[in-house]
């Protein structure tokens, strides 16, 4: 069941650049029922787990927190580039492949204790998500969950991951 | 009761830059009752319309189109900047205030004669949602009407949009 989202999945070599094999998640999304079934996968796994915040990345972890949220009745908490949100902040930053980036969350987008899923599209290295998780922890929330569509299990992103619970439901 | 919805919208001063009165919907989206009663609003209006797609506009336009095209059995597109989009695109290049911006749409997400629901969050001149239906229309898919929670009525962006049907449910 969970193998036949691959057939979703479009793989692009070479993007965004040479030696990369792009994963492209559009031709899953475009269609209706198969964006509908994962979705409806995602939300039966937290049912009656009491999430009060979907904390998603931009950009493409908008498109499955956003309705993570609206089905889970939790609000929908976005965590964005540096410079991006209007409000006061607080900020992480990480490592990249080359250079570094830096992520912000709204310092009164989460109350203590809250109970929070955190959303990406994609569990690579995990410098991103382990950030988002960094920026969740200062807010004193409290972290359920971090969910994925795809991970690619040989960079070993669980590995800065570790204190937390991670699920995925396309590995490759 | 539309206007109730302004009470959950921030507004800050000099963002991005002095004299910008900023519109952050953050606050809206953090609320779960909230931002679920605006979805089942937007989600009612196109109830039996036959939409096909929800083409959204990178990156707070995503929040809104993916639920959107989750309640309507629709498929979800995204729009995004030139250069994200992994496979051959069309593309439109239109004026900002300062410089200018090149939008992108896969050729493969849409076929000729379907049905489009255009989705972002803001309204201000225009510029980027009259990119969007180019590109739409480059694809030959039939916009039926494009959606905005947020519409900034003084910057007129109406006009841009004249060919098509325009809602939106908050209007400054």
């Amino acid at each position: 069941m969970k193998n036949n989202f691959k057939r979703y999945i479009r793989s692009i070599p070479d993007f965004p650049r040479k030696g990369i094999l792009f994963r492209d998640i559009t031709t899953l999304l475009k269609n209706p029922k198969i964006f509908k079934k994962v979705m409806d996968i995602f939300a039966q796994r937290y049912r009656g787990k009491k999430i009060d915040s979907v904390v998603a990345v931009e950009a493409r972890g908008f498109i499955f927190g956003s309705v993570l949220a609206y089905k889970l009745n939790a609000g929908f908490v976005p965590v964005r580039k540096k410079g991006k949100l209007p409000a006061p902040t607080v900020e992480v930053t990480y490592s990249l492949e080359y250079g570094e980036d830096t992520l912000a969350l709204h310092k009164d987008a989460l109350k203590k204790g809250k109970r929070v899923l955190i959303v990406d599209d994609l569990l690579a290295t995990g410098g991103t998500i382990k950030a988002v998780t960094e920026l969740v922890e200062k807010l004193g929330a409290k972290i359920v969950e971090c969910l994925f569509l795809i991970e690619l299990t040989s960079l070993n992103g669980r590995k800065q991951l570790e204190k937390y619970s991670v699920f995925s439901l396309i590995k490759y």
